[in-house]
């Protein structure tokens, strides 16, 4: 099996997997509990706690668990905006966003909020300027995304809320950091985020889990209630399990290391890719390299990808979420709707290796002679 | 050990466990994607969903997965309640509800909806007249719990919402069966419930998963958003290891033969407990054996508490959730303060056996010695 779809899910690792196994037979206490049972469980939690938080340089009491990213980002725009109603009525998203965001603002504009959406630049890049301009003394919140699921490309996001800051300093900076997380080496506090997004099964632990960084001071409102869990910010038994498979993994990061072993894998990945002709590459040069965005002649995603998979090549069409539907960000970067169609994602893990490549390379040359033009 | 606090969280079972190792290690892919690896992940969610739908005489299409318990009963209020909102002004709870229930109901009243909270009777039950009493022709929804987590109180929630239903046929009726769930033999249909909510991580599987039945023809609006999955009333990747050890431990029921010796159990205890002078029993005697709620003395719960857990013997002072607070539950039933205070909750599985209730005896009993009028 050639797994290139890293994007969308990873294998747990076995040390996570381990650790969940332990919390789902042995010390399997609700963290709520008041006795010794309950306690373990409970100094389990904090332990993946302070392991997540210190991967973005937070305080442990600045991490909310949630069931996943979408959760998370979803408690974000809810949040910060319910928050801040009595005296804000704009919201500042990209148009890029993970639908989990976009959705979001769209609900918050069904209800009557200002919802502004800020196209990127051709090269798939929100321009701090653009986002900027759009905010008012009324803003109750920005959202960014660090790196888009699609393209890889990683947005100046400390530039944006620097900016963003300048002509408001009260407006709530978000960024969903879901494909950024444990792939590139950021924290917090240069960012300058007041909220941040990550999910634990893009990084080698369950789906299941994930969590939102909420800076010291920054006021939200939960989402999820009825108990008294998570500093009240999000009711409901913890899933320790996940939680704490999490924390291990999120220790077995070593994010320049595999940053390095994946550039050189991209690298070769476009070099083959590109002498095939009739492969265009969507992903600009400077995009995070685990994701790399080609279309392939004019065949359409779905069938490629079927026909790769056949060999034991797995991609996607885009983000997985979407279920094959057109992909809205390759459009936004003003992509021609066929270039759209033939969008294939390619996303690596640090156990990719050349030989993954290889088969990639092979199966998409094969795929152009016999699939092409059907 | 003795674990006698299965109404706050189990212990999963050997092969649910096993089955969430297999989804986080080998067949890891995520649902949403469309090739092979997606395609096996999303035949687990659909045979998880089969064997769920399955214990409570559902159809697979009526089963929506969530994060757990919590979510699940704040999407049927909220959901239901914001899909009625044009036309209706009320919300009909019962005041001994769960917390996920009783503050998402809570926080309805803060943005102006009618809610009515209806107390139990003095056994602790909810009585139909009082419930349909309270529903107009405005009245969104009714939750009324199938059984009482401190108490083991079944609530008649087949007459109640037949009651309601007589009163108002669009009223959306709603029962929170987290207690039930693999312990009562019970039927959706026979219920004649709307909407249900069952949890994973009480009926031997892990934490960070549950589900909301929604009976077809039911229409509730989506709370988490962000994706397709779940027919679009859940959006964000389902916590796929949880959810296949759910469907796994569901089908490891054998509700009848455990209740049979659960009852025995619970009788043995209810007799040995009651012989100790100044034991009182908080369950009535037709409550669900599952749980005993006992007060000892005048003994404050959480003393007792610790005193029992150094001889091994794990109890609560009541709902996890509410990490200590004292009971609304037991006062709502009107039980004094003092009586409230001391109360403890013990809470039975089918693994336990008559040793575990000798270990919770000879500790109470040696307890009220110690500790009595501390």
């Amino acid at each position: 099996m050639h797994y290139l779809d890293n994007s969308a899910t990873t294998a747990v690792s076995p040390a996570a997997a381990q650790k969940a196994m332990k919390l789902m037979t042995c010390c399997f206490g609700n963290p709520s509990s008041l006795h010794a049972l309950g306690i373990r469980a409970e100094h389990e939690l904090q332990a993946a706690r302070e392991t997540v938080a210190g991967t973005i340089g937070a305080d442990s009491r600045e991490i909310i668990f949630t069931s996943g990213g979408t959760e998370a980002n979803n408690l974000a725009v809810f949040g910060a905006s319910e928050a801040k109603r009595r005296t804000c009525k704009r919201v500042v998203v990209s148009s890029v966003e993970h639908s989990s965001v976009r959705e979001a603002a769209q609900k918050l504009s069904d209800e009557g909020w200002e919802v502004v959406q800020i196209p990127p630049a051709t090269d798939g890049s929100v321009r701090p300027a653009d986002v900027a301009a759009a905010v008012t003394d009324h803003t109750a919140l920005v959202s960014v995304m660090l790196v888009n699921n699609e393209t890889g490309v990683v947005n100046p996001v400390e530039e944006i809320f620097e900016a963003v800051h300048l002509k408001n300093r009260q407006t709530i900076c978000h960024t969903d950091a879901v494909q950024a997380f444990g792939k590139l080496d950021f924290g917090v506090k240069r960012l300058g985020a007041d909220l941040l997004t990550v999910s634990a099964h893009k990084v080698h632990a369950p789906k299941g889990c994930g969590a939102l960084f909420v800076r010291k001071g920054v006021r939200i409102l939960p989402r999820q209630i009825g108990g008294e869990q998570e500093r009240r910010l999000r009711g409901g038994t913890e899933p320790l399990p996940a939680v704490a498979a999490f924390g291990v993994a999120c220790g077995e990061f070593q994010t320049e290391a595999n940053l390095a072993t994946v550039r050189s894998l991209n690298a070769y990945a476009r070099e083959k890719l590109l002498s095939i002709d009739g492969v265009v590459c969507n992903s600009p040069e400077n995009a995070l390299p685990y994701v790399l965005n080609i279309s392939a002649g004019r065949v359409r995603s779905e069938t490629m990808l079927h026909f790769l998979e056949e060999r034991g090549v797995y991609v996607s069409s885009g983000s997985a979420c979407a279920k094959g539907k057109p992909s809205y960000v390759l459009r936004a970067m003003g992509f021609e709707q066929k270039r759209a169609d033939s969008a294939l994602r390619v996303s690596f893990s640090k156990n990719n290796t050349t030989k993954d490549v290889d088969a990639l390379v092979e199966g998409i040359a094969l795929g152009l002679q016999t699939l092409a033009y059907r």
